[in-house]
């Protein structure tokens, strides 16, 4: 693979879901033709059922008044997209997690090297994506290598922070902002950007997508406490059992300090220490700052001045708030 | 980290040995200067002792006729061997190899999970440091990303390889044209680019890395059978105890096809499989190999028609003879 260039007979400017489309059938393409080594990976990986949330927010953030994107929306979303294939698939290799978006995970299906090996693969891939548009869009390609280094700062502090039953909730912010939210700014930044913002305009909807990808994690942690793994399409309840520190469980920590020993699992089961979090209320003062987030981002969006972007914003940002709901009103 | 600046002190034009050392000095800055969660990481990494073999040849290839080379050799040197750095930690959660380098490898000093992110992170700061020089260098660039995914297929068509008995001689020289080689190429290729050579005379210059790469690792492949592990500054024969094929063992097995059973370590121990493929001359017979690539090399290093960049890649390949001609003598 050297550059990655677009059927010529996309137009210019596309409809939102025509640009998920492309996105989504590139990848595939990508996938059904990479080298023979790799192949019956990257084939396996095809089969996976990604919900594509940071593509629909790059795609938010690039809508014009014609309520289209510039067809380089594709490229920008298929980068970011596998840049985040490649940390899942690491991050199974490291959380041991078995499946993964509705099928096995690599590790699992495959082996160990292989998917550590994928992973640097589809990371090379996301690159030369990146690579392929650098000209029109400097910026974007600067601030992606400092994203998904926020990335890998942001895992790593989460990993020093296991088991550490006195983590703050600044420390619990500070992790998600590099592990999940870098990811969301980029793909705000990147749409905003390839949409025709200049810089300050860009950093500002960048800002819009840092705040959608806290909540995202924070209603992904939640989700441990919500569904179980069918509903979650991958295995729940493993951050929990590996020590990694959420925030409903550091809610209930408040209001608990007794939970604070060197590692309640020595004291109760996993299922025990859910329902426990439950108990004290530990999702819906969760849901209490995803609110006070979802304020914030609101207040932003409507000051963007584009009618367009502000509805396709709100509405991810909508699909959000309906979750955190859906989850104060009753354990599924 | 955004971009990568180098000091304006440094003057346009330097002598190879300088650009070895700013680069070295650069990584060591870069590794004294991470983010705090990696810090640990990079220090202990900082303590290694590499041997610059890529930097080696990128400088040499980048050598004009003054003897110096252009200041942004230094970059390109460092971001190849930042990903080098980065596959090798993998490398070693993959093959759980304890040391390298002389000192213990990450995932040993630390643990598997940060060292999978630690790979990732040095692969992200490889990725800054080419985007930094992308504009003067786009051949660079573009060819790094081939690069890099090339040594991730020849990883993946190793490891489809472990165990295999009739495996032949060209699928071998496949694996380590991807694995090693392919960075070699880049590093001959950047040099040469960065040093003002046209785009045919920097693919012809490549190439001479890629073969220099080839007898790299036929001779890093030979040390498992000729050096302990204080010679070699890592533990040896872990490939072959983990089934990687390689050339001394590829010849053996042409010699006594007897042993071309599902697994030898099933009938002998690691030790006495390495002195039956040494009893059967497949150390010596692998170096044959080696010394038909060098007459290829010397033959494309005189036609170049640059005395010093000439001589500089001469003399990295009269090394590489050197260790062949001690590895022919004697056993150490």
């Amino acid at each position: 693979m050297t550059r990655i260039i677009l059927d010529e007979q996309i137009p210019k400017k596309i409809t939102i879901s025509a640009a998920r489309d492309f996105s989504a059938a590139l990848i595939h393409k990508l996938f059904a033709n990479t080298p023979k080594p790799i192949r019956p990976i990257t084939e396996h990986l095809a089969k996976a059922q990604g919900k594509g949330v940071r593509t629909a927010v790059l795609l938010a953030a690039a809508l014009d008044e014609s309520e289209q994107v510039p067809k380089d929306t594709i490229l920008a979303a298929t980068a970011i997209e596998l840049f985040h294939m490649a940390t899942l698939v690491h991050d199974d290799v490291i959380d041991e997690a078995d499946s993964r978006r509705g099928i096995a995970s690599i590790h699992a299906k495959f082996s160990k090297k292989e998917a550590i090996i994928c992973g640097d693969y589809l990371f090379c891939v996301a690159t030369s994506t990146v690579s392929s548009i650098y000209e029109p869009y400097k910026g974007f390609a600067m601030k992606f290598s400092t994203a998904v280094e926020r990335v890998c700062l942001g895992e790593l502090r989460q990993y020093a922070n296991n088991y550490n039953m006195n983590m703050n909730i600044q420390e619990y912010l500070r992790i998600i902002h590099g592990k999940t939210a870098a990811l969301f700014f980029i793909s705000a930044y990147a749409g905003a950007l390839i949409g025709g913002a200049d810089e300050q305009q860009a950093k500002k909807i960048g800002r819009i997508g840092t705040f959608l990808g806290m909540i995202f994690q924070i209603l992904d942690d939640c989700k441990d406490y919500m569904l179980d793994e069918s509903q979650a399409l991958k295995p729940t309840k493993t951050d929990i059992a590996q020590g990694v520190m959420n925030l409903p469980m550091l809610m209930a920590l408040i209001k608990e300090p007794t939970l604070r020993i060197a590692n309640p699992k020595d004291l109760l089961t996993i299922d025990q220490l859910v329902n426990e979090v439950y108990r004290l209320n530990g999702v819906k003062d969760a849901i209490i700052i995803v609110e006070k987030y979802a304020k914030k981002i609101h207040k932003m969006i409507d000051t963007l001045g584009n009618i367009p972007k502000q509805a396709a914003l709100q509405a991810l940002l909508d699909s959000q708030i309906q979750l955190a709901e859906s989850f104060k009103q009753q354990k599924n």
